[in-house]
């Protein structure tokens, strides 16, 4: 018997829609962790997605942190509904450079309409610490479905 | 003879430091006007650039509004000198629908160090309209060659 | 006979509005102009708006910008519904110095409940010109009358 | 005998520099906590810095964090320097009601020129709980003495 309050449901509505969205895959990003009002989202460094100094581009860090904190916000709206950003800022503190990157993302405050979240952009440093290099703030909507 | 007030050198350097940036040629950006203080930056739909409901994903909307807005500030900045996104704000007002995109940065001020950009992203319609579908301002800093 | 279309029941709404916030006051705020989605507000420069140099306190124009921007964002809301600032950015391109200080915001897109404006701050200069010295780009949620 | 090290004189500089700002006395604002990349501005509430419905106006919360967030770049820049904010962007999550308000500001990095900032406003609630009701990202730049 399955139940809402069983975390697996959580993760398989949060997988299932992680998994229609063709342009994380073409980024390779990659669920690592889903509670409610938190997902982390990791993404390995690949050629393709740097700018002209061989860091991550700021487009790629942006759109890592923006799904991270879309889906962190949706972990909190009910079954059936649907999230969109409706608006971000990202600050971009250090050169998107490292092994490993990843967006950790919160929900600070989730209303009926409005989700207001934050999220961290981390990359992987070879003294194997996780540097902070971006930061992300912003407000997703609630689309919920018209049945309801 | 070419001189430095000829557009073209202008027109070559954008170009060149566009081409460094492999990120833009995943997602098929192409540049298509520059001018002093104002870049616009074309992408196509493409399958592989949507999220869930096959809008343009906000993270690769995002990506080409910093970019054409990295490269307006680029255009006013000294040669030898290079752009980086410090931060940038996105509003998302419509869904990322249409049969081409394009971004539109204009610089709204140039200093020494801080450049301040604007740049709305265009989405064209059935109709044969551009819709602003979303609204960009954000901050570029100039880093300058080490030599200078 | 006044009808909804003229232009003085507009007028009257904001201004009736307007006269109800205490903090614009405070600051000296004078609503200028009203048109659907356009308002304009000015506030005069007295020493206590000012920071440790003299211009203009960024609370202080954030505050001009912010409360011509939601103005702007309720000329197009039905009546009986009130508006309220979900999120903003501002960029302070100069030192907001000047005889007289005004802001510009103008709706880029009114939905349902979402609204997106932008507006400019402007300081007008001893040359008779008025100077763009701020930027905004922020997002205004409508409130609905409970009974409607 | 008096180091750098003792954090008085980085207390007395921010009081001094705190002091200097008429614009937060016109609001009342209080330094109430200065370390190193951290601090704690307070405000009490009064009907003038109000809107219509009694709650803080948007722009005394956005003045209220920028001024804690400007201070808080200035703990860690060089001695004689000053700040400047560059932009910032304030989520308003909940109506700045309470018996008291505050600003929590820390530095997220400070590099040479430029300093990321994140800060909470809060609302002490009458259950004593301190309501986090503001979010705010912004980004302060370090102008160096001249001299320097």
């Amino acid at each position: 018997m399955v139940t809402l309050r069983n975390p697996d449901p959580l993760l398989d509505r949060i997988e299932t829609a992680f998994d229609r969205q063709p342009f994380s895959a073409l980024l390779g990003m990659r669920l690592v962790l889903v509670e409610p009002g938190h997902v982390v989202v990791e993404m390995a460094p690949q050629p393709q997605l740097t700018q002209q100094h061989g860091a991550l581009h700021a487009g790629a860090t942006s759109s890592l942190v923006d799904t991270a904190a879309g889906f962190s916000a949706l972990t909190l709206m009910p079954e059936g509904a649907d999230v969109m950003s409706v608006e971000f800022k990202v600050n971009l503190m250090a050169p998107g450079k490292g092994t490993l990157f990843r967006a950790d993302a919160r929900v600070l405050r989730a209303g009926r309409t409005i989700t207001t979240v934050e999220a961290r952009a981390q990359a992987l440093q070879a003294d194997g610490q996780w540097l902070d290099y971006a930061s992300f703030l912003g407000t997703m909507i609630c689309l919920r479905p018209k049945a309801a």
